[in-house]
C-alpha cells in the first residue's frame, strides 16, 4: 500500500483558483453546465493537465480525459474524475474537488517519476449537476452507454439551447467516440451531507449509492381572475401544485430514515398576482438506497396525483425524465478505498451516497468506487458549501493509494527524483 | 333620458383592430404596460381621437385624456375611460373595451352634432393590470391623490425598469400635473365572473367594489442538496409556499361565499431540480366586499405565516403593498346607469365589482359609476375571454346614456346632421 503524500497546499490553491470562474458574492460558485464560464472552467483544467504532461482527448458529449501514460499504454486506464459544472448557486467543491484531486495525484506521480503500469487518467464529465440540462450525469451516462449520443446531444435548456449546440459554441463537442474501456473508476467528492462531519470522521467509505426517480409534471387548470371568479369554480394548477409539494415531502418522511423526496424546480405562468395559474411545471426528486422502497415512492407519487386529478379540476402530463437502480460499488475498487484509508490512518465509516455521480455511471462499465471527504454543516448545492483543507488533502490522498493500487496490478517504480516517500 | 343607438359594428371592428396590437395564438392579447406593444395601441388610440376631432392631453404618469369640447368648456368634464394594457395572458375586452366604448360614445355624438353642455372626455390609465408594475391601477391611484407621483413614477418591473422610465422610452411621459376637476365618472367593463350570463343579464349597475389587500411575501430557509439532506433537518422554503398557498385557498373557502383569496406569482431560488429550494418569493391577493371581514381575512393570512415561521425553519419578510377599503359608488351615477339601462329596456341586475378597476380610485374624487356587461363563461385574465356583441353594444349606449345625463345637466342639443334618433 501506497502511503504517498500529495501536495495539499497545491491542491488547495487549485481549488481557489479555480472557484474563481463563476465566482458570487456569497463565496460559492455559479458555473452551469456548457456556458462561457464551464469553457473557462474547462480551459483552465487543460492548461493544467497539459503543464502536467498529459495529452488531452474530448468526446462527442465534451468530456475531457487527460492522461498520463503507463508502462504499458495498452492497459485500460485507472481513471478518475468528476465535474466542472456546478448549480445555480453551488459550491467550491462539488465535483471541482474530484477533478482537481486527480489532477493533484497526477502532480504528485510527477514529483516523484512515478511510472505506474497502467495508464492514469482524469476525467472531466459534462452536465453532471442536471441543473442547466436534465438529467443528472448525462454525459457519463452516455459514456456508459445508459443514454445513446443523439439523446445526451439533444437535452435542452430552459431556453431551448441543446447540448449539441452549446457544446460546439464553446469548442468543446470533441471527436472521440463515446466509451472506451476503463480498468477501474475512483472518484472523490464531498458528502453533500452531514454523517461524516457529525460523526467526525475524514474519510467516507462509499459502498452504494442510493438509486433516483425523476419526474416532470405539468399541470393544468384555467387561468381566471383573481377578483371576480368565486372559489368553488376554480381550476387552480398552483393551488394542485401546492397539495403535490406537500404530498412528495410526506413520501419523504413516511419512507424515512433514509428515503429522500424533493420538488426543487417550479414555474408558474402566467405567473401574474391577480391571475389565477392555468399552469405550473414542477420536477419531482425520489431518492432511496432500496430499489423496492424507490419504486414504492413512485407510487405513492402517482397516487397522490391521481387523487388531485380525480376532483376533474386539474389534468396533467406526467413524465419519469430520470431513473437508476440503487449502485453497489465494486467489491476490489471499495477495498482499495478502505485499505488506503487504513494506510494513511484516516477516521472512517462507510456510507452510502445521497447524490447521483458520475461514478454510478461509470460503475456499469468499469470496476468503480467511490471516496467521500465531510463538508461543513452537511452543506452542499448552496454557496455556502465548504470543506476543510485537512479534509480535502486526506481524499487526494486516498485517491492517491487506491488508483495506485489498482494501476500498479503489474508492479510499480518510482523513478530517479522522487521528492516523497514512497511505499 | 336618452335612447340614442351607438354604431355596434363600428365598435366591434375597433375593438378587433386593437387586438391585434400583442394578439396571442390562443386569440387573446399580451400587451403589458409599457412595452412598445403598449406604446402602439397608445398610438392608435390617440389616432382614432384625433379623428373624431377630440385633443389630446397626457399627464405624468402617461394617463391619457381625449377631450370633446362641451358647450361650456369651463364645466369639469363628464369622464369615461379604463385601459389599454392586459395581463401577459389576457384578452380582447378587459381594458380596451371600457376606452373604446368611451370612444364610440364620442364618435356617435360627432354623427349627430351633439353639443354635450360638460366637456366630455375619455381617459386611457396607465398600468390598470398591476401585472407588469404591482400594485394594480396605479397611475389611476395618482391621478386621484391615493399615491403621490414619485410612488408611481417609481413602481419597478421584474427587471428592475421603473414607470418612469418605460413611460420616457415609449415617449408617454406627458407634461400634465397630476389630477383634475372631474364632474363624473363612468366606465363600462366586462364582469370577469359568472354572474350576468349565469342569469342571462346584459347589463350589471355596478354598486359597489370589494375591497383588496395584496401581499408580497419572500420566504426563506436553506439551499440544500436534494440526494444527501435528510428530511427532518431540511429548511425548504417551497413546501413553506406550499402550506401558504394551501391556507390562502382556505381563507378564501372559509370567508365564502363572496371572498376571494389567491397565490397568482411565485418565483423559486435557485430552481434547480435537485435543490432543496432556499427561498421563495410569493404573492397574495385578498378581496373581500365588507372591509371588516377583508381585515380578518388579512389576520387569518398572518396567522398561517407565523404558524409555520413558529416551527424555527423559516424566516420570512411580508409586506401589504396594496389595500383599498370597498367602495360604494355614487348613487347619482349609480342612478343614471340605471336609468339608461332601463331606457334602452335591457335586461339587468345589481352587481358588485369583485375586480379593481380605475373607478374605484376615480370615486375618490368624482361620482362615479360603473356598467358591466357579461363575458362568456365568466372567463377574463385569460387568452379565451369573450365577449358577444350585442352585449358590447348594449354597454356603450348605457355608457352614452348615462354620460349624457350627467353632461346635460344643464341641457343639451343635437345639432343641424344628426344622422340618429336623439331623445
Ligand atoms: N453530486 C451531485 O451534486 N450530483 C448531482 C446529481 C444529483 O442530484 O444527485
Ligand atoms: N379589471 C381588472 O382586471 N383589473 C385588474 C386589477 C384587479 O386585479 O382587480
Amino acid at each position: 500500500m501506497s502511503n504517498i503524500r500529495i501536495n495539499g497546499d497545491r491542491l488547495w490553491d487549485s481549488l481557489m483558483e479555480m472557484a474563481k470562474i463563476g465566482a458570487t458574492d456569497k463565496g460559492g460558485v455559479c458555473r452551469l453546465a456548457l456556458t462561457d464560464l464551464d469553457r473557462q472552467g474547462r480551459d483552465l483544467f487543460v492548461q493544467w493537465a497539459k503543464d502536467a504532461g498529459c495529452t488531452i482527448t474530448v468526446d462527442k458529449m465534451g468530456n475531457i480525459f487527460a492522461r498520463r501514460e503507463g508502462r504499458n499504454p495498452s492497459l485500460p486506464p485507472v481513471m478518475t474524475g468528476s465535474h466542472l459544472d456546478s448549480q445555480p448557486t453551488g459550491g467550491r467543491f462539488d465535483g471541482v474537488y474530484g477533478v482537481l484531486a486527480g489532477l493533484e495525484v497526477l502532480r504528485t506521480l510527477n514529483d516523484l517519476n512515478y511510472e505506474t503500469e497502467a495508464p492514469v487518467e482524469v476525467a472531466v464529465w459534462t452536465n453532471e449537476e442536471g441543473s442547466r440540462f436534465a438529467p443528472a450525469m448525462v454525459a457519463s451516462g452516455v459514456f456508459a452507454g445508459v443514454f445513446d449520443l443523439d439523446y445526451g446531444l439533444s437535452r435542452a435548456d430552459q431556453d431551448g439551447r441543446t447540448m449539441g449546440q452549446e457544446l460546439a459554441r464553446i469548442g468543446y463537442a470533441g471527436d472521440q467516440p463515446m466509451g472506451k474501456p476503463v480498468g477501474a473508476y475512483f472518484e472523490a467528492h464531498i458528502e453533500q451531507g452531514p454523517i461524516l462531519e457529525a460523526e467526525d470522521k475524514t474519510i467516507g467509505i462509499v459502498t452504494h449509492a442510493q438509486g433516483q426517480r425523476w419526474f416532470e409534471v405539468t399541470l393544468t387548470g384555467q387561468e381566471a381572475h383573481a377578483g371576480p371568479t368565486p372559489m368553488p369554480i376554480r381550476r387552480d394548477a398552483l393551488l394542485g401544485a401546492a397539495r403535490m409539494v406537500q404530498a412528495v415531502n410526506r413520501i419523504g418522511l413516511d419512507n424515512a430514515p433514509v428515503a429522500c423526496a424533493t420538488v426543487g424546480l417550479m414555474q408558474v405562468y402566467p405567473n401574474s398576482r391577480n391571475v389565477i395559474p392555468g399552469r405550473v411545471f414542477f420536477t419531482v426528486d425520489l431518492r432511496h438506497p432500496d430499489d423496492a422502497v424507490l419504486a414504492k415512492m413512485a407510487d405513492e407519487f402517482h397516487a397522490a396525483l391521481n387523487e388531485i386529478l380525480a376532483e376533474g379540476k386539474l389534468t396533467a402530463e406526467v413524465e419519469q425524465i430520470f431513473y437508476y437502480a440503487p449502485v453497489p460499488f465494486d467489491e476490489d475498487c471499495v477495498g482499495a478505498v478502505r485499505a488506503a484509508t487504513a494506510a494513511a490512518g484516516f477516521s472512517n465509516r462507510d456510507i452510502v451516497s445521497g447524490a447521483g455521480h458520475d461514478a454510478c455511471y461509470l460503475a456499469k462499465v468499469a470496476p468503480t468506487g467511490m471516496i467521500f471527504i465531510p463538508c461543513i454543516d452537511g452543506i452542499s448545492h448552496n454557496e455556502v458549501e465548504d470543506a476543510k483543507p485537512e479534509w480535502v488533502s486526506a481524499g487526494c490522498e486516498v485517491l492517491l493509494g487506491a488508483m495506485l493500487e489498482r494501476a500498479n496490478a503489474g508492479g510499480a517504480t518510482v523513478g530517479a527524483g522522487s521528492k516523497a516517500d514512497a511505499a
